[in-house]
């Protein structure tokens, strides 16, 4: 029997999937269970997206041109032009999702065993990503007693090698809902001029943030253009994660024509969810001003219910919808299985990510869980209780 | 200015991406051409899976599993065994189109620097692929003489070193139009089993045959099971290659298990995309007939009408919708510029996909081009008559 490749050995699992069958022995059990595990929000999806689908008459699904339909790339530097983000048609190509515009940027710019330099926590799936494109992800450790900040830049300095070919950042962050301050942008800019590095940003969460502070994009610093790669989606923003459509954005014109390549190679994005995506442009403003106040009165609640419990840690996202909780407990990972596997509160649970999967350092982030706010008031408040509850009682 | 990967500067083009702005050179002079190069059907989608997207009814446009929707691959399991191939539910996952099907399939049983075997020519962007995943094709010649068959298995034989590790097919073929007979098809099994190897087959014209011909696929061959990968699409089976659906099929639960957490990475492929393919499912069968009785009066107008030139060479194709032409030429990439450029029948002309890119051994087929018989019969008359006269003048 031929033996499988080392890279697919070397794949990680989704944070989750290992508590996937303990989640259904919860719900085999008859127990309701809160679902904190995953980042896709209840919000609904834009009636006119939905609808453009509705009314698209055709009778050829087609294949879309390999960068995405023209008129959505026009649209969508207008769009970016509207947010102060100087971006022209011809600096994008639509990607199916933000993973696969991840995807090319790595291709486009790290060759095998290149490393990338990114602050931890970060998103667990950038660990498929860059096992998938045989390059070396080197973390720089940012903590909760910061609150997640970007972390001091000579750390960075420390890690760069000649190997090194660029910085990804999230921002806002997920899971740590960290926003980049502008200095934060400049501090890491200027690195990137330095070091003659990429710096990739994943701004799909760019819309969510609270408190008045406003998301400051990479694409807005004069002086990097060539460095700069932005990743964007319409997946949280217009919350149509099933859409698969998301956009890399680049200035830098031989990052462009690779990424191009690469674009070609797999044909072209999906023409339904581009059709989707074009319409959901002119989703009126008032739709993402009451998405942002229901997001933020859940991260109030979310944060103030958590800061209740004894022994809970937790650093007040200012973007994104998840926070990372440091709880009084050894191991994260066994505690969510418990929770789905043992316990239940009047035949209610959770499911929580187990933080470990968005490190890379070993051993990091195993009292730490991470929680997406994409559920309603009441069902947090009742999902904090639980979690509460049950660690009165875990392994006591 | 950073530098872009080797990788990004050694991914192929696409055969046809530089006769595009020649293309619309003959356009911008009112040049009607006909597009001889694509392999976009002009068949109308199945209404039933139209009608799918148009009434479903959700307020927000969720992922799927990262394998599909479990409806759904259970629905394209009974479609296989209706089809005479014994596969399971859990032996599919849903991938965005063959494309990533054959990316996942490559990431599981490769890593970088290993070696594939694929009879040459072959669909062009299998370079694009290997490229992006670090392995190497190395191509046992087929040749228009023998109508592209299947090249001996002590040729396949010779290429086998211990970084080996798969061979490639496409059946029926793209751009050959060849299809594997089951002895050919026993000979590579008994190959990949001798020399314990992957066989990764791509089947996505699957229900193209002509003649009375009959496919038969890997996943028909008793004791490969762990050896069979088969790549699928519903691009071109239902003409909806804009859906960006496929699936990755193998008995060999390591490969599954490796290629599940590719599919994770990536979250879920396309949700209206997987409504429509799901419904596709209840096409009957008449639609298929009328498809191929189509498919088959246009290739023998094509053939015919393209062996009435004098010195042309061409494979009657047994299946898919492609035909390898070898014109009495120098250089094909030339002829197909100049067609563009210079060339117009009374206002129109034509455009081919010079096949050198579906080759990877330099200086292969420069005198040949890919013809795909996807357009009208008229058409197809009108556009042969054209490449006729233009051979008169070309060079002359």
């Amino acid at each position: 029997m031929p033996k499988i490749s080392e890279k697919g050995q070397q794949m990680p699992e989704s944070p989750i999937s290992k508590l996937v069958p303990y989640a259904d022995i919860a719900k085999k059990k008859g127990h309701k269970v809160y679902h904190l595990n995953i980042g896709q929000p209840d919000i609904k999806t834009p009636k006119v997206a939905l609808d453009a689908v509705k009314n698209a008459n055709f009778e050829v699904l087609e294949y879309s041109h390999s960068a995405g339909f023209e008129s959505y790339r026009k649209k969508l530097s207008n769009y970016y032009k509207n947010q102060n983000l100087p971006i022209e048609t011809e600096n994008i190509i639509i990607t199916t999702g933000g993973s696969e515009a991840l995807l090319f940027a790595l291709g486009s710019t790290m060759d095998v065993d290149d490393e990338i330099i990114i602050p931890e926590p970060f998103y667990a799936n950038y660990n498929g990503y860059t096992v998938a494109s045989g390059v070396k992800v080197v973390p720089v450790i940012s903590s909760i007693e910061t609150g997640f900040a970007l972390p001091p830049i000579e750390d960075f300095e420390k890690l760069i090698t000649p190997k090194t070919k660029a910085i990804l950042i999230c921002n806002p962050g997920n899971p740590t809902g960290y926003l980049y301050s502008e200095v934060e942008i400049n501090q890491l800019a200027q690195m990137v001029i330095k070091h003659d590095l990429f710096l990739i940003a994943d701004e799909v969460y760019r819309e969510f943030t609270y408190d008045g502070f406003k998301h400051f994009s990479v694409m807005n610093v004069a002086g990097i253009e060539n460095h700069a790669i932005l990743i964007d989606s319409v997946s949280k923003r217009f919350s149509m994660c099933g859409a698969r459509i998301g956009c890399i954005v680049s200035k830098n014109s031989e990052v462009m024509s690779a990424a191009m390549k690469f674009a070609q190679a797999r044909l072209s994005p999906p023409t339904y969810a581009q059709i989707a995506s074009e319409a959901a442009l002119d989703t009126p403003q008032s739709y993402f001003d009451d998405v942002i106040v229901e997001y933020k009165e859940r991260r109030d609640v979310l944060i103030a219910e958590l800061l209740k419990i004894d022994g809970v840690q937790v650093a007040t996202p200012k973007g994104a919808f998840y926070c990372i909780a440091k709880l009084p407990i050894e191991n994260a990972n066994d505690f969510a299985q418990w929770l789905l596997e043992t316990y239940d509160l009047n035949g209610e649970t959770v499911m929580v990510a187990p933080a470990e999967g968005f490190y890379s350092t070993p051993n990091m982030g195993l009292d730490e869980v991470r929680i997406a706010y994409v559920l309603k008031k009441e069902d947090l408040i009742r999902s904090v209780q639980i979690i509460k509850e049950a660690l009165k009682v875990y392994k006591k």
